[in-house]
């Protein structure tokens, strides 16, 4: 019998993070404000607590996971490692494919990693309320357990399509004591605008983060912050334990390093938890495919263009430097509502042009069909987007085969998918959604990136 | 930091079931066909495969799990033993509550245990397609998930007002290639005679049994046969490595014999699993409170008969000596499906008979509050069904701090409710229904009782 679980010990668990920052043989381009200069770290200090700042702008290769943490974090961690045999056998691949169980989360994702550690660092910072958005509902999720654990207020600003979608999000936000209303809202400014221009917006992302942080920075007693699921350096960090884990079991499975590694990608944290405590053996000499997986809907890797862009809508963020649509760019509603981001964690794309990584975009149909053949091998249910990494999986399984290579594959299952079978309905009824995304569109949303500063 | 997750590794499974039939004091009532007689295993052979049938009527204290089963329970088995420490501390209690988390299979409840076990037995036997009904749907998934498994056809009738209430759990179903339709439907004679009466039933899981069944003793090749996600001895046999798995971890915790035993109880099956394996310590002698939970709306334990009666509503199974509110009794549309059932396992119903077992009832509205302190406290959402087991897991951890008493409290987490947030969405918005079941209409129900064959 293969041994299809690889399991760890709570007293096995990572007591540190990587930070990925400190080996990019090129370094990271600096944030600026939209004047082209540096950003100085208090200028974020309305937004985010000074002990995460520190965290952001750190250069420290390895950074301590409190002990107070590690015991929250232990509610659910070490999460499974699976060798995904039932796959494999179906697919008839030489290839050994190993998955990292990041469902098993309370909120059901890898996001509740980051939450958690997010709410600690602004509880001991003496923050009482956080405000955050969401796409499909699984940050907004963590962020509500997360704010529950450490008994902080909590708001979350929805992406409209995902909440008419998936209504039980909101109630299970509910549940764990957290409010969350449909983005845009008539509760900002910058809400009440684009719904004045666009009233019948799916919304995005983009819209959703400045909702939250211009109601943080709006609370006068300071006591309030935001907080982001994906994209900035430290929540990447945050969600290294993942890949750092995965590297223990991998060894206990008997394997040395994968060759091939896989997550999907809409800001970019499942993605870089699962792969940056492995890009480093890459930069120091390993031989690693290394895949963020995207959506064709929100081709920022394979289509965008890599420079300095907003985080969100209305500009509220720094400038980062990242593979980027513009951001205004209004992604069509696919059920994958955590890939309709128009940007990239700058960490990923500065890997990206470093030639440490291979991006690669799949469309929804063909992502739910992946789904489906997991469904009915290994036997759970996906989340839509876990389903692009599945089918990404797949395709390099069969290359193993066609090669006739025993590879092994390591991918991030990163959330499961029982609160979204909206999009599984559809595709089974023949109803799914399929899109196809023109130059012109890109082209015209990404005019907007030539007036701010560029990468020098 | 106490250790609150006790995992067992695979090669620690059970490699046996537990049957109590051997141990009970009095023995079992044998079923009877209508007219009073001993029904014979082969008069059940059209609906069940033999070899199931002869653990039905097996008096084998212990049963063994072949290899090959072993080895798909080991999909996702063992599942891990939690401590329940934030809930504990929530409530200042001496007591130690364990919980065992059977919400981890794919199908997301204890109910997959069962539904392998008989898809694999069927299949052995030959057997192309399973027929069944389901009440909240953790039954159909899980018996669809284990037909995909096999490769077995499968067909679920769902009670309407699930079927209503939880569109998504028939997406499910589909994503494993079962069907699925609402009971009472207009498939089948029976329930095209309910339709006729009743046109606006909320069905229940005695209508869909007898749907379920009338299509599997129809197929005049033989092919079909019918599973029942409880009830049944063998079904609760199969529930017992539950039970067996956590003496296991209880022992690893440093625990002795757990002082309170709690299971929520629609037929049986998940209280069956956790209990059983400890009712034989109680038969030799060990001091131990053991509490099926049942729904206040349909309370067969506490206002009930022990006597013969119908598994299902069109009286197609053999008469069973159990605890019973009459085989036509239509439940209110309480939330938790899965206690709708008008009867008890005949092997619970004499454990109880036998004075092993105390049974309790709570309305609904306690249960959502209990599920809501256990979201704040442990994290997880638990099935309306599960937040029955807390319900009372929390009026026993305070009669422990009352008494001043260090107990050992476990219980069964049987299943998610990740798929069932439309009660927790309507008792956290206040419409919660409240149910009060008259004395009336229990005595109504329960006449038809006379008429059938008496327990002598």
């Amino acid at each position: 019998m293969v041994k299809t679980k690889i399991l760890l010990e709570e007293k096995d668990m990572p007591r540190q993070w990587y930070n990925l920052a400190a080996d990019l043989p090129h370094g990271l381009k600096p944030p600026l404000t939209p004047d082209g200069k540096p950003m100085s770290p208090e200028m974020l200090s309305k937004v985010f607590p000074m002990n995460l700042i520190e965290q952001e702008i750190s250069d420290k290769r390895w950074i301590d996971i409190p002990d107070p943490l590690l015991e929250i974090l232990a509610r659910w961690r070490p999460t499974p490692l699976h060798r995904a045999k039932y796959l494999e056998t179906y697919l008839k691949t030489p290839a050994r494919i190993y998955y990292k169980d990041e469902s098993v989360s309370p909120a059901g994702s890898h996001k509740s990693n980051t939450a958690v550690v997010q709410a600690w660092y602004n509880k001991q910072f003496g923050i009482k309320k956080l405000t955050t958005e969401t796409g499909a509902g699984q940050w907004g999720s963590a962020l509500a357990f997360a704010c529950n654990l450490l008994d902080l207020e909590c708001k979350v600003y929805m992406v409209r399509v995902s909440f008419d979608q998936k209504p039980m999000r909101k109630t299970l936000m509910n549940a764990w004591g957290a409010t969350c209303v449909a983005s845009p809202s008539p509760q900002t400014n910058f809400g009440r605008k684009v719904l004045a221009q666009m009233p019948d917006t799916p919304g995005s992302l983009g819209v959703a983060i400045s909702e939250a942080i211009e109601e943080a920075v709006a609370d006068q007693t300071g006591q309030t912050r935001y907080s982001l699921g994906s994209v900035l350096n430290h929540v990447l960090l945050h969600q290294t334990i993942i890949g750092l884990e995965a590297k223990k079991q991998l060894k206990l499975a008997g394997e040395h390093l994968p060759d091939v590694i896989i997550g999907c990608a809409g800001g970019g944290s499942n993605f870089a938890g699962i792969s940056f405590p492995f890009v480093s053996d890459k930069i120091h000499g390993a031989k690693m495919t290394i895949i963020p997986v995207e959506s064709s809907s929100c081709p920022k890797m394979t289509r965008g263009k890599f420079t300095y862009d907003f985080g969100d809508m209305a500009g509220m963020t720094p400038l980062m430097a990242m593979f980027t649509l513009g951001h205004d760019f209004m992604p069509v509603p696919i059920h994958a509502g955590g890939l309709r981001y128009h940007g990239m964690a700058p960490l990923v794309s500065q890997a990206i042009v470093d030639g440490l990584m291979t991006p690669k975009a799949y469309d929804q149909v063909k992502c739910y069909e992946a789904a489906i053949t997991w469904a009915k091998t290994e036997g759970t249910i996906c989340a839509p987007e876990t389903s692009h990494a599945i089918a990404c999986t797949i395709d390099e399984a069969i290359k193993a085969k066609e090669e006739g290579k025993e590879k092994v594959i390591l991918f991030n299952y990163s959330g499961h998918g029982l609160m979204d079978l909206l999009g599984y309905e559809k595709y089974l009824s023949g109803k799914l959604e399929r899109y196809a995304l023109g130059q012109d569109e890109l082209v015209k949303s990404m005019e907007a990136l030539d007036s701010l500063p560029q990468i020098r």
